[in-house]
Protein backbone atom coordinates (compact mmCIF):
# COMPACT_ATOMS: atom_id res chain seq x y z
CA UNK A 1 0.00 0.00 0.00
CA UNK A 2 1.00 3.37 -0.49
CA UNK A 3 -0.56 6.39 0.68
CA UNK A 4 -1.64 10.16 -0.85
CA UNK A 5 -2.20 12.98 1.78
CA UNK A 6 -4.25 16.11 0.72
CA UNK A 7 -0.48 18.35 -0.66
CA UNK A 8 -0.26 14.94 -2.93
CA UNK A 9 -3.74 15.73 -4.19
CA UNK A 10 -3.43 19.10 -4.40
CA UNK A 11 -0.11 18.92 -6.56
CA UNK A 12 -2.50 16.45 -9.20
CA UNK A 13 -3.82 18.05 -12.05
CA UNK A 14 -7.37 19.00 -11.90
CA UNK A 15 -8.60 16.26 -13.80
CA UNK A 16 -6.73 13.60 -12.71
CA UNK A 17 -7.94 14.43 -9.20
CA UNK A 18 -11.49 14.91 -10.26
CA UNK A 19 -10.67 10.66 -11.63
CA UNK A 20 -9.24 9.55 -8.28
CA UNK A 21 -12.10 11.74 -5.62
CA UNK A 22 -14.77 10.32 -7.66
CA UNK A 23 -13.96 7.15 -6.98
CA UNK A 24 -13.57 7.43 -3.86
CA UNK A 25 -17.04 7.11 -3.39
CA UNK A 26 -17.62 3.93 -5.05
CA UNK A 27 -19.80 2.30 -7.41
CA UNK A 28 -22.56 4.44 -7.69
CA UNK A 29 -26.84 4.27 -9.03
CA UNK A 30 -26.91 6.00 -12.98
CA UNK A 31 -30.33 7.65 -13.46
CA UNK A 32 -30.98 9.94 -16.07
CA UNK A 33 -33.43 12.98 -14.54
CA UNK A 34 -35.81 14.39 -17.15
CA UNK A 35 -37.46 18.16 -16.88
CA UNK A 36 -39.94 20.10 -19.13
CA UNK A 37 -39.14 23.63 -19.57
CA UNK A 38 -41.57 26.01 -19.05
CA UNK A 39 -41.56 26.41 -23.30
CA UNK A 40 -42.21 23.03 -23.55
CA UNK A 41 -38.77 21.83 -23.96
CA UNK A 42 -37.83 18.20 -22.66
CA UNK A 43 -34.52 18.22 -21.10
CA UNK A 44 -32.45 14.80 -19.80
CA UNK A 45 -29.50 15.23 -17.96
CA UNK A 46 -27.27 12.26 -16.17
CA UNK A 47 -26.47 12.57 -12.55
CA UNK A 48 -24.27 9.97 -10.37
CA UNK A 49 -25.60 11.37 -7.53
CA UNK A 50 -28.83 10.30 -7.13
CA UNK A 51 -29.15 9.38 -3.01
CA UNK A 52 -31.93 7.99 -0.47
CA UNK A 53 -33.31 10.35 1.80
CA UNK A 54 -36.11 8.21 3.66
CA UNK A 55 -38.96 5.48 2.97
CA UNK A 56 -41.74 6.95 4.90
CA UNK A 57 -42.68 9.32 2.70
CA UNK A 58 -40.13 8.31 0.12
CA UNK A 59 -37.34 10.85 -0.84
CA UNK A 60 -34.43 10.73 -3.17
CA UNK A 61 -31.98 13.69 -2.96
CA UNK A 62 -29.77 14.63 -5.97
CA UNK A 63 -26.82 16.50 -5.51
CA UNK A 64 -26.43 19.80 -7.99
CA UNK A 65 -22.92 21.40 -8.91
CA UNK A 66 -22.50 24.83 -8.31
CA UNK A 67 -24.82 26.66 -10.13
CA UNK A 68 -21.98 28.76 -11.96
CA UNK A 69 -22.99 27.47 -15.14
CA UNK A 70 -25.85 26.80 -17.33
CA UNK A 71 -27.95 24.32 -15.32
CA UNK A 72 -31.43 23.37 -17.14
CA UNK A 73 -32.52 20.45 -15.39
CA UNK A 74 -32.00 22.33 -11.98
CA UNK A 75 -33.79 25.82 -13.99
CA UNK A 76 -37.02 23.38 -15.08
CA UNK A 77 -37.19 21.62 -11.86
CA UNK A 78 -37.27 24.59 -9.91
CA UNK A 79 -39.73 26.23 -12.09
CA UNK A 80 -41.67 23.26 -12.63
CA UNK A 81 -42.16 21.56 -9.63
CA UNK A 82 -41.25 17.70 -10.54
CA UNK A 83 -38.65 15.49 -11.85
CA UNK A 84 -38.40 11.90 -12.69
CA UNK A 85 -35.35 9.86 -12.73
CA UNK A 86 -34.92 6.61 -14.71
CA UNK A 87 -32.73 3.81 -14.31
CA UNK A 88 -30.21 3.60 -17.09
CA UNK A 89 -29.43 -0.14 -19.24
CA UNK A 90 -26.45 -1.49 -20.63
CA UNK A 91 -28.19 -0.40 -23.89
CA UNK A 92 -28.59 3.02 -22.85
CA UNK A 93 -25.23 3.75 -21.49
CA UNK A 94 -24.35 5.83 -24.48
CA UNK A 95 -26.85 8.13 -24.72
CA UNK A 96 -26.78 8.50 -21.25
CA UNK A 97 -22.97 9.63 -21.67
CA UNK A 98 -24.22 12.11 -24.11
CA UNK A 99 -26.51 14.16 -22.35
CA UNK A 100 -23.73 15.34 -20.59
CA UNK A 101 -22.10 16.95 -23.60
CA UNK A 102 -22.71 20.82 -24.03
CA UNK A 103 -25.85 20.66 -26.01
CA UNK A 104 -27.43 23.98 -26.77
CA UNK A 105 -30.93 25.07 -24.15
CA UNK A 106 -33.23 24.97 -27.01
CA UNK A 107 -31.83 21.26 -28.40
CA UNK A 108 -33.84 18.68 -26.25
CA UNK A 109 -31.48 16.02 -25.66
CA UNK A 110 -34.28 12.89 -26.03
CA UNK A 111 -33.60 14.02 -29.53
CA UNK A 112 -30.03 14.43 -29.60
CA UNK A 113 -29.09 11.08 -28.14
CA UNK A 114 -32.69 9.17 -29.59
CA UNK A 115 -34.39 8.27 -26.72
CA UNK A 116 -37.95 8.50 -26.13
CA UNK A 117 -39.85 10.37 -23.91
CA UNK A 118 -43.21 8.73 -22.31
CA UNK A 119 -45.30 10.32 -19.79
CA UNK A 120 -47.56 9.68 -17.43
CA UNK A 121 -51.28 10.83 -16.62
CA UNK A 122 -49.92 12.74 -13.54
CA UNK A 123 -46.20 14.09 -14.52
CA UNK A 124 -45.87 16.71 -17.23
CA UNK A 125 -41.59 16.07 -16.88
CA UNK A 126 -40.55 13.18 -19.53
CA UNK A 127 -40.00 9.62 -18.58
CA UNK A 128 -37.65 7.59 -20.48
CA UNK A 129 -39.49 4.76 -22.69
CA UNK A 130 -36.57 2.62 -22.60
CA UNK A 131 -35.78 2.68 -18.77
CA UNK A 132 -37.03 -0.24 -16.79
CA UNK A 133 -37.56 1.69 -13.57
CA UNK A 134 -38.97 5.64 -13.59
CA UNK A 135 -39.37 7.51 -10.70
CA UNK A 136 -41.90 10.03 -10.50
CA UNK A 137 -40.72 12.93 -7.79
CA UNK A 138 -42.33 16.49 -7.01
CA UNK A 139 -40.02 19.42 -5.55
CA UNK A 140 -40.09 19.17 -1.50
CA UNK A 141 -36.45 21.15 -0.42
CA UNK A 142 -33.66 22.41 -1.19
CA UNK A 143 -30.27 22.68 0.81
CA UNK A 144 -27.37 24.39 -0.34
CA UNK A 145 -23.92 22.48 1.11
CA UNK A 146 -22.27 24.98 2.80
CA UNK A 147 -18.66 23.84 2.59
CA UNK A 148 -18.49 24.56 -1.67
CA UNK A 149 -21.83 25.64 -2.42
CA UNK A 150 -23.13 22.55 -3.84
CA UNK A 151 -27.13 21.62 -3.75
CA UNK A 152 -28.80 18.73 -2.17
CA UNK A 153 -32.30 18.94 -4.36
CA UNK A 154 -34.84 16.61 -1.96
CA UNK A 155 -38.11 15.41 -4.70
CA UNK A 156 -40.63 13.20 -2.77
CA UNK A 157 -41.64 9.82 -4.80
CA UNK A 158 -44.89 10.04 -6.10
CA UNK A 159 -45.02 7.62 -8.50
CA UNK A 160 -42.65 4.54 -9.49
CA UNK A 161 -42.88 2.58 -12.74
CA UNK A 162 -42.06 -0.58 -12.89
CA UNK A 163 -42.18 -3.84 -15.34
CA UNK A 164 -44.33 -6.45 -14.02
CA UNK A 165 -43.42 -8.58 -11.49
CA UNK A 166 -41.40 -6.32 -9.82
CA UNK A 167 -40.78 -5.33 -7.06
CA UNK A 168 -40.66 -9.14 -5.23
CA UNK A 169 -43.39 -9.97 -2.39
CA UNK A 170 -41.39 -8.28 0.26
CA UNK A 171 -40.19 -5.65 -1.76
CA UNK A 172 -37.27 -6.41 -2.75
CA UNK A 173 -35.90 -5.34 -6.46
CA UNK A 174 -33.24 -7.63 -8.05
CA UNK A 175 -31.68 -5.01 -10.41
CA UNK A 176 -29.09 -6.46 -12.21
CA UNK A 177 -32.20 -9.31 -13.94
CA UNK A 178 -33.54 -5.81 -15.20
CA UNK A 179 -29.39 -4.85 -17.25
CA UNK A 180 -29.65 -1.62 -14.51
CA UNK A 181 -25.73 -0.25 -15.09
CA UNK A 182 -24.53 1.56 -12.48
CA UNK A 183 -21.32 4.36 -12.56
CA UNK A 184 -17.78 4.86 -10.87
CA UNK A 185 -15.58 7.97 -11.34
CA UNK A 186 -16.53 10.18 -14.16
CA UNK A 187 -16.79 8.26 -16.81
CA UNK A 188 -16.76 4.29 -15.92
CA UNK A 189 -19.92 2.35 -16.27
CA UNK A 190 -20.11 -0.61 -14.42
CA UNK A 191 -22.80 -3.77 -14.89
CA UNK A 192 -23.81 -4.89 -11.39
CA UNK A 193 -24.28 -8.69 -10.93
CA UNK A 194 -25.66 -9.86 -7.38
CA UNK A 195 -23.29 -11.98 -4.99
CA UNK A 196 -25.46 -12.55 -2.03
CA UNK A 197 -28.58 -11.39 -0.64
CA UNK A 198 -28.30 -11.72 3.24
CA UNK A 199 -30.28 -11.96 6.05
CA UNK A 200 -31.38 -9.78 9.21
CA UNK A 201 -27.89 -8.85 10.68
CA UNK A 202 -27.82 -10.04 14.44
CA UNK A 203 -25.41 -10.30 17.15
CA UNK A 204 -25.09 -14.14 17.56
CA UNK A 205 -22.30 -16.45 16.23
CA UNK A 206 -22.81 -17.37 12.66
CA UNK A 207 -25.42 -15.38 12.18
CA UNK A 208 -23.64 -13.21 9.66
CA UNK A 209 -23.43 -16.49 7.66
CA UNK A 210 -27.38 -16.42 6.99
CA UNK A 211 -28.10 -16.17 3.41
CA UNK A 212 -31.56 -14.87 1.51
CA UNK A 213 -30.27 -15.64 -1.84
CA UNK A 214 -27.03 -16.83 -3.46
CA UNK A 215 -27.55 -17.16 -7.08
CA UNK B 1 -45.03 -1.90 -16.80
CA UNK B 2 -47.13 -0.69 -14.04
CA UNK B 3 -47.58 1.96 -11.57
CA UNK B 4 -47.29 2.57 -7.53
CA UNK B 5 -48.60 5.38 -6.43
CA UNK B 6 -48.09 7.16 -2.88
CA UNK B 7 -51.29 5.46 -1.36
CA UNK B 8 -49.64 2.26 -2.88
CA UNK B 9 -46.11 3.28 -1.25
CA UNK B 10 -47.94 4.26 2.19
CA UNK B 11 -50.27 1.11 2.36
CA UNK B 12 -46.94 -1.51 1.94
CA UNK B 13 -45.64 -2.72 5.08
CA UNK B 14 -43.00 -0.54 6.44
CA UNK B 15 -40.20 -3.13 5.89
CA UNK B 16 -41.40 -3.78 2.51
CA UNK B 17 -41.57 -0.23 1.68
CA UNK B 18 -38.08 0.29 2.86
CA UNK B 19 -36.61 -2.81 0.66
CA UNK B 20 -38.77 -0.66 -2.15
CA UNK B 21 -37.25 2.79 -1.81
CA UNK B 22 -33.90 2.26 -0.96
CA UNK B 23 -33.70 0.28 -4.52
CA UNK B 24 -34.92 3.08 -5.85
CA UNK B 25 -31.06 4.97 -5.72
CA UNK B 26 -29.92 2.58 -7.61
CA UNK B 27 -26.85 0.44 -6.95
CA UNK B 28 -24.55 2.17 -4.48
CA UNK B 29 -20.55 2.25 -2.83
CA UNK B 30 -20.56 0.17 0.26
CA UNK B 31 -17.69 1.49 2.85
CA UNK B 32 -16.71 0.16 6.34
CA UNK B 33 -16.62 3.67 8.65
CA UNK B 34 -14.10 3.26 11.06
CA UNK B 35 -14.00 5.89 14.13
CA UNK B 36 -12.43 5.31 17.82
CA UNK B 37 -14.12 6.26 21.25
CA UNK B 38 -12.83 8.64 23.28
CA UNK B 39 -12.11 5.84 25.47
CA UNK B 40 -10.40 3.82 22.85
CA UNK B 41 -13.11 1.46 22.00
CA UNK B 42 -12.85 0.86 17.96
CA UNK B 43 -16.49 1.21 16.40
CA UNK B 44 -16.78 -0.16 12.76
CA UNK B 45 -20.12 0.70 10.92
CA UNK B 46 -21.43 -0.57 7.68
CA UNK B 47 -22.87 2.76 5.22
CA UNK B 48 -24.53 2.87 1.69
CA UNK B 49 -24.93 6.49 1.91
CA UNK B 50 -21.66 8.20 1.31
CA UNK B 51 -21.74 10.50 -1.18
CA UNK B 52 -18.86 13.13 -3.26
CA UNK B 53 -19.02 16.29 -2.01
CA UNK B 54 -15.75 17.77 -4.28
CA UNK B 55 -12.48 17.17 -5.64
CA UNK B 56 -11.14 20.46 -4.67
CA UNK B 57 -10.86 20.01 -1.41
CA UNK B 58 -11.44 16.59 -1.67
CA UNK B 59 -15.35 15.89 0.47
CA UNK B 60 -17.04 12.96 0.87
CA UNK B 61 -20.61 13.18 2.63
CA UNK B 62 -22.11 10.25 5.17
CA UNK B 63 -25.97 10.51 5.68
CA UNK B 64 -26.65 9.57 9.13
CA UNK B 65 -29.81 8.57 10.21
CA UNK B 66 -31.62 10.35 12.63
CA UNK B 67 -30.20 10.41 15.90
CA UNK B 68 -33.59 8.15 17.44
CA UNK B 69 -30.96 5.59 18.59
CA UNK B 70 -27.10 5.14 19.72
CA UNK B 71 -25.01 6.22 16.96
CA UNK B 72 -21.57 5.22 18.13
CA UNK B 73 -20.15 5.99 15.06
CA UNK B 74 -21.81 9.45 14.66
CA UNK B 75 -20.71 10.21 18.30
CA UNK B 76 -16.86 9.09 17.99
CA UNK B 77 -16.30 11.41 14.82
CA UNK B 78 -17.96 14.17 16.67
CA UNK B 79 -16.29 13.45 19.82
CA UNK B 80 -13.13 13.17 17.89
CA UNK B 81 -12.93 14.94 14.49
CA UNK B 82 -11.71 11.89 12.38
CA UNK B 83 -13.28 8.76 10.57
CA UNK B 84 -11.99 6.31 7.77
CA UNK B 85 -13.86 4.80 5.09
CA UNK B 86 -12.71 1.89 3.71
CA UNK B 87 -13.74 0.17 0.53
CA UNK B 88 -15.50 -3.87 1.20
CA UNK B 89 -14.34 -6.77 -0.81
CA UNK B 90 -16.11 -10.07 -1.73
CA UNK B 91 -14.11 -11.66 0.67
CA UNK B 92 -15.40 -8.92 3.71
CA UNK B 93 -18.86 -9.23 2.62
CA UNK B 94 -20.27 -11.15 5.82
CA UNK B 95 -18.52 -8.88 8.07
CA UNK B 96 -19.43 -5.94 6.82
CA UNK B 97 -23.29 -6.94 6.75
CA UNK B 98 -22.72 -8.24 10.72
CA UNK B 99 -21.03 -4.73 11.98
CA UNK B 100 -25.18 -3.39 11.00
CA UNK B 101 -26.45 -5.68 14.06
CA UNK B 102 -26.69 -4.16 17.50
CA UNK B 103 -23.76 -4.70 18.99
CA UNK B 104 -22.74 -3.49 22.67
CA UNK B 105 -21.44 -0.66 22.92
CA UNK B 106 -18.08 -1.39 24.60
CA UNK B 107 -17.84 -4.20 21.84
CA UNK B 108 -15.80 -3.52 19.01
CA UNK B 109 -17.04 -4.53 16.02
CA UNK B 110 -13.41 -5.89 14.58
CA UNK B 111 -13.41 -8.32 17.43
CA UNK B 112 -16.99 -9.17 16.88
CA UNK B 113 -16.31 -9.81 12.94
CA UNK B 114 -12.96 -10.83 12.76
CA UNK B 115 -11.86 -7.82 10.75
CA UNK B 116 -8.35 -6.80 11.31
CA UNK B 117 -8.16 -2.47 12.79
CA UNK B 118 -4.56 -0.98 10.95
CA UNK B 119 -3.54 2.75 11.48
CA UNK B 120 -1.65 5.23 10.18
CA UNK B 121 0.99 7.39 12.06
CA UNK B 122 -1.25 10.08 11.17
CA UNK B 123 -5.09 9.39 12.68
CA UNK B 124 -6.48 7.64 15.41
CA UNK B 125 -9.35 6.23 13.94
CA UNK B 126 -9.04 2.54 12.49
CA UNK B 127 -8.81 1.50 9.14
CA UNK B 128 -9.79 -1.78 7.75
CA UNK B 129 -6.36 -3.93 7.59
CA UNK B 130 -8.44 -5.98 4.55
CA UNK B 131 -10.03 -3.02 2.76
CA UNK B 132 -7.67 -2.31 -0.54
CA UNK B 133 -8.57 1.67 -0.89
CA UNK B 134 -8.55 3.22 2.81
CA UNK B 135 -10.12 7.25 3.05
CA UNK B 136 -9.01 8.72 6.25
CA UNK B 137 -11.28 12.34 6.48
CA UNK B 138 -11.10 15.19 9.32
CA UNK B 139 -14.85 16.23 10.30
CA UNK B 140 -15.74 19.20 7.81
CA UNK B 141 -19.30 20.00 8.74
CA UNK B 142 -22.30 18.70 9.65
CA UNK B 143 -26.27 19.76 7.92
CA UNK B 144 -29.38 18.25 9.35
CA UNK B 145 -31.25 17.65 6.41
CA UNK B 146 -34.40 19.41 6.97
CA UNK B 147 -37.23 17.17 5.99
CA UNK B 148 -36.61 14.39 8.00
CA UNK B 149 -33.67 15.16 10.50
CA UNK B 150 -31.32 12.90 8.58
CA UNK B 151 -27.64 14.20 8.72
CA UNK B 152 -24.97 14.90 6.18
CA UNK B 153 -21.29 14.86 7.58
CA UNK B 154 -19.25 15.95 5.54
CA UNK B 155 -15.25 15.39 5.93
CA UNK B 156 -12.31 16.26 4.29
CA UNK B 157 -10.16 13.43 2.71
CA UNK B 158 -6.99 13.73 4.05
CA UNK B 159 -5.00 10.78 2.97
CA UNK B 160 -5.66 7.87 0.51
CA UNK B 161 -4.08 4.01 0.86
CA UNK B 162 -3.85 2.90 -2.31
CA UNK B 163 -2.39 -0.49 -3.45
CA UNK B 164 0.78 0.04 -5.36
CA UNK B 165 0.07 0.76 -8.89
CA UNK B 166 -3.17 2.88 -8.42
CA UNK B 167 -4.60 5.26 -9.28
CA UNK B 168 -3.66 5.22 -12.99
CA UNK B 169 -1.74 7.70 -14.66
CA UNK B 170 -5.13 9.83 -15.38
CA UNK B 171 -6.35 9.12 -11.66
CA UNK B 172 -8.44 6.78 -12.89
CA UNK B 173 -9.55 4.13 -10.21
CA UNK B 174 -10.60 0.47 -12.07
CA UNK B 175 -12.83 -1.15 -9.27
CA UNK B 176 -13.44 -4.34 -10.26
CA UNK B 177 -9.98 -5.59 -10.72
CA UNK B 178 -9.66 -4.83 -6.84
CA UNK B 179 -12.67 -6.54 -5.65
CA UNK B 180 -15.04 -3.92 -4.86
CA UNK B 181 -18.16 -4.40 -3.82
CA UNK B 182 -21.28 -2.52 -4.14
CA UNK B 183 -24.58 -2.67 -2.41
CA UNK B 184 -28.56 -1.77 -3.23
CA UNK B 185 -31.73 -1.99 -1.08
CA UNK B 186 -31.26 -3.04 2.54
CA UNK B 187 -28.89 -6.41 2.22
CA UNK B 188 -28.16 -7.12 -1.46
CA UNK B 189 -24.56 -6.89 -2.19
CA UNK B 190 -23.83 -6.47 -6.34
CA UNK B 191 -19.91 -7.22 -8.22
CA UNK B 192 -19.72 -4.93 -10.65
CA UNK B 193 -17.84 -5.71 -13.44
CA UNK B 194 -16.50 -2.66 -15.67
CA UNK B 195 -18.87 -2.42 -19.31
CA UNK B 196 -16.96 0.78 -20.88
CA UNK B 197 -14.86 3.69 -20.19
CA UNK B 198 -16.41 6.42 -22.63
CA UNK B 199 -14.73 9.11 -24.17
CA UNK B 200 -15.33 12.56 -22.88
CA UNK B 201 -19.30 13.46 -23.89
CA UNK B 202 -19.02 16.01 -26.94
CA UNK B 203 -22.19 17.57 -29.07
CA UNK B 204 -20.66 15.84 -32.12
CA UNK B 205 -22.32 13.25 -34.42
CA UNK B 206 -20.90 9.86 -33.15
CA UNK B 207 -18.88 11.39 -30.04
CA UNK B 208 -21.23 9.05 -27.83
CA UNK B 209 -19.69 5.78 -29.48
CA UNK B 210 -16.01 7.14 -28.22
CA UNK B 211 -14.56 4.53 -25.85
CA UNK B 212 -11.30 4.81 -23.66
CA UNK B 213 -11.69 1.23 -22.54
CA UNK B 214 -14.02 -1.89 -23.21
CA UNK B 215 -12.44 -5.03 -21.35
Amino acid sequence: MKSLDTQDLQQMSSRARAHLVNALSGVKGLHLLGTRSPDGVDNLAVFNSVIHIGANPAMLGVLFRPLTVRRDSYQNLQATGEFTLNMVTSQMVDAAHATSAKWPEDQSEFVATGLTPWRSDTMNAPYVAESPIRIGLRLLDEQVIRCNDTRLVIGEVTEVWLPEGVPEDDGWIRLDTLDVMSVAGLDAYYQPKLMVRKAYAKPEVGASKRELLRP
